[in-house]
């Protein structure tokens, strides 16, 4: 590790930043002046005011997303203000550029309250295609996105909130694939209910899985207790099956057949995978430690682990998702990402491994697999027409 | 023009987009992932939550600015909106990448009132090493451009300000310094009190020239007519000359030594520069059509013309002012670029000219002399360290 830091801290000193804003053309002469600005560029201005959505054919718009972040939940150093979170949103952008192609405009802003944000957006909204929130605490990134989604014609989408539950659902439907099992049926324990958990349950509820139990410091989430509850809990509430006697995530493991975890290092025992039923699964997505060791839960019996770390089987890697997801909302100028499209997305991902390749321990695409935006931005552009929030087919 | 027109419209919707986000390096391997990406980037993450100005030492903000603009008076075209901005804010962009290697980022706004641009300026700031407003309607830009320097740490400059006004100061400076004679004794009557004419003036004040006479639709400018006036000529009635019988410009030019329009086409006959004094210096920057086309100013007698055009000698063209001075003012951390170093910014660029080259038809440098910005630079830096403004020597 002191070794990464050393080299960390020295790669990213001698780049002074990740990325540059380049020009596509030469601004050499005075034609090419007067053609990309005064007083050439007056013409495109002109056909844009008559209707603005000729932005997407003028310029960088379509093209072009914002990484969004205040920087108050940065990895997992916390909030640690907007100038600290600039080089993960530089690296973010790094990652929409290598892996879509797309430019993204890393923007960590002085704003604490969600209206703030909120409003920082809906004003920055003319400037792109779509807005990726980054890195905003829970629960306030939850409303911030959801207030956006209604007032914005642009795709917002939180990833830290949805890129993980897209690529949790794209490794638990591949799973279930391996078993021959439908995943509806399965019961499926989350202990997390912040960005990430909250919005793993919510798919999991759109796929139609019906057993879903959330855990969090509060204990086993039901309904009976709402009143204790924020906004964002209170809506799983409709989500999640009633209790039955559990109080404790070590209850709710009895018998489940799935285990996810966003929440903290070494929450979960051996002895709690050996409750699982048969075939069990288990995602423990604590970075950098996760809520079980990989080998752990394997010794205790889990038939597929998954992991958020690259150097074992199954990594979580939301890289999968968000270029894709944003490549083909823009694609087909989606006015918004919908629960739909994201489970088109995490089928999308799933469908790349044959069922040939498919084992227990090759359930989620490689990172780096060069086809995982394209298929992704198949899924979701088709979805996004399927529903009516394209602007054009 | 028909033909810009068209080869315009076909190379904006050609290049989708004048300028792109690039990677500085390859994201290819799980190991450049990991140090530019998670994990290692938590590195630079706590090194700047320590101390902020290390953002300058490991990303991009150092060298990369926003051009923002609400689209309320873009070019000569009023207020379309900011999508319809779009195009020039990306052409500005260009200008900085390509005159001054600085990264620069369009930001075009939906916001109309002065306090949401500058709520929104207030949040972007930890993002980037300065601030370029741009075609922002008078006089709310001279209010947001001041309260967000008393408010911000980094520079802030609104160029349709400050940029003609460097420009127009730097030709008058070569056209004294050609006459032998001393520009601060100089009668001069500028035309036109919005943004780019309140700079003037005031950059004339600053540089000590002594009678300065203002005209805008209201008439000849002066203190005992104050109660008519917005806040902007409020202020420059401080630094005009008292009214002494004068009551249109026609008035004002007879025996005016300078005249600078930054107002409309053919407001100046050819009678009016025929009363000024000998060796007039007459700048029409009025775009594309200045208050008095150049040949007829120098029919008229004028000693010394400028406009705002490529297609005749002197052109005040702003691109030779707003790189540099953003590169100083960034080289040094400068927190505001104050009128001492737009005076530099301007003996910078008048500098260029040598005492052999200058002449009648020659006072400005050329836009694309690769020398211009580096000395403005350097000029702009030293003065941010002597006036106490730059955060390091």
């Amino acid at each position: 590790m002191e070794n990464l830091k050393e080299k960390s801290l020295a790669l990213h000193k001698e780049l002074e930043g990740k990325i540059s804003v380049e020009n596509k053309m030469d601004v050499t002469s005075l034609e090419q002046l007067s053609l990309l600005y005064s007083p050439g560029v007056a013409e495109p201005c002109l056909e844009i005011k008559e209707d603005v959505e000729k932005a997407y054919e003028y310029t960088w718009k379509g093209n072009t997303v914002a990484v969004v972040s205040n920087g108050s939940a940065v990895l997992g150093l916390g909030n640690i203000g907007p100038e600290a979170g600039l080089p993960v949103m530089e690296g973010k952008a790094m990652l929409f550029k290598a892996f879509s192609g797309l430019n993204a405009i890393p923007l960590v802003i002085d704003a604490k309250k969600p209206e703030e944000i909120i409003s920082f957006c809906r004003m920055l909204a003319p400037t792109v295609g779509g807005i990726n929130l980054e890195d905003i605490k829970a629960p306030e990134c939850v409303y911030i996105e959801q207030t956006l989604k209604k007032e914005l014609n642009i795709p917002v989408f939180h990833d830290d909130q949805h890129g993980t539950a897209i690529v949790v659902v794209a490794g638990l439907i591949n799973a279930y694939r391996l078993m021959n099992k439908d995943l509806k049926d399965a019961k499926v324990v989350v202990s997390g209910t912040g960005a990430a958990g909250s919005s793993i349950i919510r798919m999991l509820h759109t796929y139609g899985v019906k057993k879903i139990y959330a855990t969090n410091s509060l204990g086993v989430i039901n309904k009976k207790f709402a009143d204790e509850y924020n906004f964002v809990v209170h809506e799983l509430c409709d989500y999640l099956s009633d209790l039955d006697g559990e109080k404790t995530l070590a209850d709710c493991m009895k018998g489940a057949d799935i285990f996810i975890g966003v929440s903290l290092a070494n929450l979960v025992s051996k002895d709690d995978v050996r409750s699982m039923n048969k075939d069990a699964v288990v995602f423990g997505l604590a970075n950098p430690n996760p809520e079980i060791p990989y080998p752990d839960a394997k010794e205790a019996g889990a038939r597929i682990v998954g992991t958020g770390r690259s150097d074992y089987p199954n990594q979580v890697n939301n890289v999968l998702a968000f270029p894709g997801i944003f490549k083909g909302a823009l694609s087909v100028r989606a006015s918004q990402i919908n629960e739909e499209m994201k489970i088109a997305a995490a089928e999308g991902i799933a469908s790349l491994i044959s069922d040939e390749e498919l084992s227990e321990e090759f359930i989620i695409p490689n990172a780096f697999d060069p086809r995982v935006a394209d298929v992704v931005a198949k899924a979701v552009a088709d979805k996004a027409i399927e529903t009516g929030v394209a602007k054009e087919d």
